[in-house]
């Protein structure tokens, strides 16, 4: 069985999403990671229409020796009654000095008829110009046939006719693009078996997942011939994105023994999804298929005890193959063997029965009633777990802290100040912010970093507030933070009826828990 | 062509996701929010094995009183060796009041041996066992066949047994679970045609979203003959979810042509996922099919000419048909019907194109640009509409506050300063209290109360906090709070990037829309 080819479009496709922003620094930094996965077509952008991209070319054929992956330009055919070897924007694409080239054009009567507002005749010229002209630069050529399976269904000969011009003209290939996302999966098979038969060429697919099938309909194209996969890291892309290739290749290569990557490259899937996402500064969709950090997240009691007696009982594979991981979480509905394991990856000796574990667990348990959980805050459970085992390190102690707020008028509405120690050696100081839990924040990074520069790097990714046991605003509120040193990912929690004291304790772990090694020590994200 | 069912277990499966917790207060405004959309059946908890689910079911049998929906209870066949009417989980459950049950089982020959750990023939006895003796009470039983597919897979005739032994014993139904998510859709669709030969009776069909195919296997089962769709809104749930009904529904109804909601009904479902998600506080996906902000976005340039053109050219439906809306991110945006229903209910004469209509739309449109969102605000979407119609009476003006806060030693580590104005009488106070949010809580309604007397019957609900555009501890952050005055109950918000501003802004319509008369001029929750 040949690889199926796959062609990553986070970087064009992708950054058509709302909220999505790359700068050049980082394309340049999500190419590396999409060749070290070993993708093998990387779409990095349109040089045509964009100088920021052209820029990115550049630099990319000058300085980025890449191990698997070729870079791809987009861009359009010539324009009406242009031809092709005058139209600017192929000019600018072949300036890039891109050796690959994703041409659209299109393949549907009504989108010609309508949008381009040209002769069915005149689309074909331009679709066979283009291709022509890129081809007699020695430049490879996948015709991305937009709206392909619309204007199947409209006009199946004209659409047909549009992929053979591409393909006399010269094309590698004919990307069948499902442009709207509306295509139902069974469709987009039989489509594909028809044209894989017509055209006997290879062909790529091209999804979007605006009624949540894209994953679906690319798998049926991929059993029904075609042999080049589109999407991008994530799903990101215009309006609900792309076809997600953090669900495609695991799907096609596990569920039907379609390879794609190496074993190996597969296990480094879900760091480079998250990498890509922290690249984008988008929060993760944490239950996104084999990359989210709940997708081998196990919270239920019954399931947890079912896990406990045959891991294939809620898990269709093993998280290590797509780089992922197995979490029990601790909650009302998990029992005591849940949160054995989880004791045991931290502290390896513990038993069931022993003192430790009965210590632990009554502190947990008291811990509990005060409103805290530990769910989603593994530093903090840590540190806890630590200190009943007498193996909790101080790295630091706050001796006091004050805030101060006023009705903002600017930025600066707040004040903190911190008394710390370390060793011995005690450090006061302040900061401003915006907000006191932003100031307390900023003022004791400020005071520790003089012992632990490293903190520099963290930063925090969410913070989230619950009200715990509702006595309206003097209600207990738990307080968890995301945190993040740019590598790994990792979450505390803080418990107090006074937001800021709750706030305070959950900086205070974040922060202890990264000097204590998270990623090292004990897993991140 | 008769309607499809649809069974939501938002509060059961969907509880089981990770960091979706809800409250006895949030599942009752969840059951509501899920009457009004119109599903068949809700299923809210399971009350044998958690003491919070068994308040919600008497309060639910005692004070709903509902228009669409059934409530359902979850529960396990009986133990192993132990008979139905001696079982605790099934009296528990029958002692809820519930009027059908969906009864989890297994149908998989290895989950027998290995999980049960009792014979095959043991099990098959357990199930009939188990819905004779809810039948025999006149509860209407779904027997919910665990691991279906892959039982099937490893043993088809113990799992048509098992299925069959539930239908012999008086189940309504037998619903297909394929409870690792991992099923394809092909599959799942031949297995539940084979199932519908060989058994002749109603199924229905419960899939996970482990591969990203959860939608596209319902979809296959239904096309094979199941009548009844069980999910979840925004597909929460167990690990990466449930089918997710925000998706299922419109591909069924509008893709398919298979009916499961009215048309009006389905046109609220953006606002009934959106409202669903303010109530779990989890961030909605923007990028999700059909109800996400971003569904109907559109960026790229070529996109936004090309719709302006033909909304074809990149849209599958009308937005308005899911009660979303179209937006350019380039352009101006357009209407939101959705909204108007809603704003015509609190100005009766609002007609979508008068000037006061325009000047809300805008102002809500810059609200919504900081962060704000008044799906679960009720109270301070009146007050904002009220105020651009030249009609929000100002019953207070609040001058100035200062809180400070210190590292808490008792529940008075909190002090606040407030300067009021009503009718030209200045007030200033103060008062301490647990946090800072409390402490201004606290002085705001002391120095009102001089003026409005029945402020002293108000309390606060619920606080929840959301980060809306995540900077860390600078993050702007939305407060909303939930009040009460014994007899009716509202919500407002606030937004800022000091928690305590916006919890002031959010207290100070809580106060406003209490003395405008909630209840009487405007609804509550």
């Amino acid at each position: 069985m040949s690889r199926i080819e796959i062609l990553d479009t986070t970087l064009r496709d992708g950054a058509q999403g709302e909220g999505v922003v790359f700068s050049r620094e980082d394309k340049i930094k999500v190419i590396r990671a999409l060749d070290d996965l070993g993708v093998n077509y990387i779409e990095a952008g349109n040089p045509a229409s964009n100088p920021k991209d052209r820029a990115l070319f550049s630099f990319a054929a000058e300085h980025l020796r890449l191990k698997n992956a070729c870079i791809v330009a987009f861009t359009a055919t010539c324009r009406v009654g242009r031809e092709a070897r005058e139209d600017e924007g192929l000019l600018e694409t072949l300036a890039s000095g891109a050796r690959t080239v994703s041409l659209f054009g299109k393949a549907s009567r009504t989108q010609v008829e309508g949008v381009l507002q040209c002769t069915l005749e005149e689309n074909l010229r331009m679709i066979r110009d283009s291709v022509a002209f890129l081809r007699g630069m020695g430049v490879e050529v996948f015709f991305d046939a937009e709206h392909f399976f619309d204007g199947y269904r409209e006009d199946p000969d004209y659409a047909l006719e549009a992929a053979r011009a591409a393909l006399k003209a010269g094309a590698a290939q004919v990307v069948l693009c499902d442009t709207n996302g509306a295509g139902l999966p069974n469709d987009i098979g039989r489509v594909t078996r028809e044209m894989q038969k017509r055209l006997g060429a290879p062909l790529g697919i091209h999804c979007h997942n605006d009624t949540g099938l894209a994953t679906a309909s690319t798998m049926e194209a991929v059993l029904a011939g075609a042999t080049q996969v589109q999407g991008t890291m994530n799903g990101y892309g215009e309006r609900c994105g792309n076809a997600n290739l953090c669900q495609v290749i695991p799907n096609l290569q596990l569920l039907l023994n379609l390879p794609c990557l190496t074993e190996e490259q597969l296990a480094t899937l879900t760091p480079t999804a998250r990498l890509i996402s922290e690249i984008a500064n988008l929060a993760m969709d944490e239950r996104s298929p084999y990359v989210g950090r709940s997708a081998f997240t196990h919270k239920g009691g019954m399931h947890i005890d079912g896990m406990l007696k045959d891991s294939g009982t809620f898990e269709h594979i093993r998280p290590e193959r797509v780089g992922n991981r197995r979490r029990y979480l601790m909650s009302e509905m998990a029992g005591r063997g849940a949160l054995m394991t989880r004791l045991t990856q931290l502290a390896p000796g513990l038993t069931k029965d022993s003192r430790e574990t009965r210590a632990i667990m009554d502190m947990l348990k008291e811990l509990e009633m005060e409103g805290y959980s530990f769910e989603d805050a593994e530093g903090s459970l840590a540190l806890r777990v630590l200190g009943v085992l007498g193996k909790r390190r101080r790295f630091f102690e706050v001796r006091d802290f004050h805030v101060f707020s006023r009705r903002p008028e600017d930025d600066k509405n707040a004040q903190a100040y911190v008394k710390v120690e370390v060793d011995g050696q005690v450090e006061i100081t302040a900061e401003e912010g915006d907000g006191p839990v932003n100031a307390l924040d900023l003022a004791l990074r400020k005071a520790l970093t003089r012992f632990y520069p490293c903190l520099n790097d963290m930063r925090l990714r969410d913070f989230k507030v619950r009200v715990v046991n509702a006595n309206g605003t003097a209600s207990a509120v738990r307080v968890g933070i995301e945190s993040t040193d740019g590598r790994n990912v990792w979450s505390t929690v803080g418990v107090s009826s006074n937001i800021i004291e709750a706030s305070f304790i959950a900086l205070s772990d974040s922060i202890e828990y990264l000097l204590l090694g998270v990623g090292s020590n004990f897993e991140g994200a």
